[in-house]
């Protein structure tokens, strides 16, 4: 369960401190995560040049590996930044995007979660069992598939790799393979709008780092995504105007109208 | 002239089915275009690295190639997944962004087209133009030139490469060099909106991924975006509130709605 | 001071000619600024291929560099366009987006600045200070720091490379060194949107593109987004339903209610 004033702190502190935050991140989600952290009080900053990888992620309080629109050029420019993280002990989350759509996004996400232990892995059903070899097939990017099943495969990745498992769904599930957590805001419209998952994703990067318990960061940013999306499909229940109202929702929202609104 | 039963059975199969559209487009575009097509129904996944063009391809009921922020990198992905997609039988369009602009940007688009035989090719008057050698200036992505000279290119072009052009303009015109579909439907504030053509080419993969019919398939998709259009203009006069008002109608207009407005 | 008869004059060039401005801008910003452009009335075009910059470059009315989300390939076309731009006397700008928060971006925007002589450089304070090697700690994209300090950096930069430099914050400061202008226009709320200040940059490389004096061109593109986001505040507080409002305002505006509002 989520302790409601600690959720509270945690939103204040990020609006108090701005944490820097740095997004390696896919062409789709850029623009959108972007002004979501902004619009939620974290300053964004967007890089991925090997040359610079060092720097950006020493000076930064937290790291998104997103692996959305992922080629050659980009894995470089990730693997160092996830070897800077994990050597300066500075949390990272990573987002699978499209794991088990390919062998290449499979391969390269559980390299450098092997490799980099991430503090938090969030993805889809589809994309956190392609994480366990389970061979079950993704349909693109999103997919409703048996839930206990995922939940059973996010518990064995959780142990595997001794981090931090996040399902994002109609109920979000987080995991760290004994403790489990289930947060049930949300709305069905966030689906049927393209870098929702990826936004939760640099979400839970804004919380790892101000809160150094990875369990209760992942939680908290989950509610925030989904108790936004939920006051949002009260009035907009389109994709379109979706979008600039979710991010106004950000802005606006108090801390305690968060903690009011949780549902678990 | 369009089928109105035939236009709104393939609407409700794209809605049925949610067919997944693999775009390889550019930058600019990519946000817009997978909101535009998962309001509408369909499921984009955005990918490009040869190392997985040929299972995101085999996975998916249509390719769409846009080369508007094209580079080397680029092109090496953009090639094998037309061949795979030939090779494949799966249906693809291609969108000659800025053909005419440059040499590289024509060759491309035409390297392309010679090798791997695109279901359509879909571009304004002047990258029609220009992929005809016909040497007509394009100034930038966007221009108004002689209406008559360009669909007569569209016509040669057509007939040459045995594939299905379309113009995006005041009236859309669709021909295989013979035949020729005209849609009134659309309003002059689409061409103050970037990425609109880009869409357009993408809305053509996805009804090309549920009629075998490729200028049926292309008419059809062109239908969709001048109604979508003009419906939204209806309320929305200026380019920023027409965007999120565009995908709330795709997402919202029913497949009678669609038929109802169509003006050939 | 701005006269606001050529500031009117200007804006009314930019709408009747829709000058070609050629962006190589950052994945963050490009959709927003070719759809500020747009509405304003330019002709964006984002291209940054080696292989066709030459060709780009000649045919457009003025150029933007942006080092928003740099790497080595982009390096390769950002400098073949700015060395054709200096050669043609095209008239540009450069966006150091991030100086200060790396060392390589901070060299990549000082080799551009000394081997192709822009006619603007348009950052926030910390940038333009990191330029100067004044060792100022840049907090990722934006900043405050001391006012004052900024502003003598951003002098001696002028001077130092016979070019404009301004200072994007509360108060817009436009410099040669020597003549000094500010524009008070804007609204607290802009730094809570990403890519206001990319999309600025390439509103200087349109009003470059139609007035040889950098200085004026300067000033006038600055009031353009201040004035424009001053007068979208009136209606909108929050970031999400600011941005259609600031791009509707962009096209709706007219010469004479811009020079009305402006304030220096």
């Amino acid at each position: 369960m989520i302790d409601k004033k600690r959720f509270e702190e945690d939103i204040k502190k990020i609006r108090v401190t701005n944490p820097l935050i740095h997004n390696i991140t896919n062409y789709v989600a850029m623009n959108f995560s972007a002004n979501a952290l902004l619009a939620f009080g974290a300053s964004p900053i967007m890089a991925h040049s090997p040359m610079e990888m060092e720097e950006i992620v020493t000076q930064s309080s937290a790291l998104v590996i997103n692996i959305g629109t992922l080629d050659e050029n980009w894995i470089k420019g990730m693997e160092i930044a996830a070897q800077t993280a994990y050597r300066n002990h500075k949390p990272w989350v990573i987002d699978p995007v499209g794991a088990g759509a390919s062998t290449y996004r499979t391969q390269t996400a559980l390299h450098l979660i092997q490799e980099y232990h991430p503090n938090v892995i969030r993805g889809n059903a589809s994309e956190i069992m392609a994480l366990t070899n389970n061979r079950v097939q993704s349909k693109g990017v999103d997919s409703s598939i048996n839930v206990e099943k995922a939940q059973n495969a996010a518990d064995w990745l959780a142990k595997e790799h001794h981090t931090i498992v996040v399902i994002s769904g109609e109920t979000d599930y987080i995991t760290n393979g004994q403790q489990r957590e289930f947060i049930q805001n949300g709305s069905p419209i966030m689906p049927k709008i393209t870098a929702m998952g990826c936004t939760a994703s640099s979400m839970v990067g804004t919380f790892l780092s101000i809160n150094e318990n990875s369990f209760m960061a992942a939680a908290h940013a989950m509610a925030i995504m989904g108790i936004t999306g939920e006051t949002t499909a009260e009035k907009y229940q389109s994709p379109g105007s979706f979008v600039p109202a979710f991010l106004d929702n950000l802005y606006q929202m108090k801390d305690t109208e968060y903690s009011n609104k949780l549902r678990q």
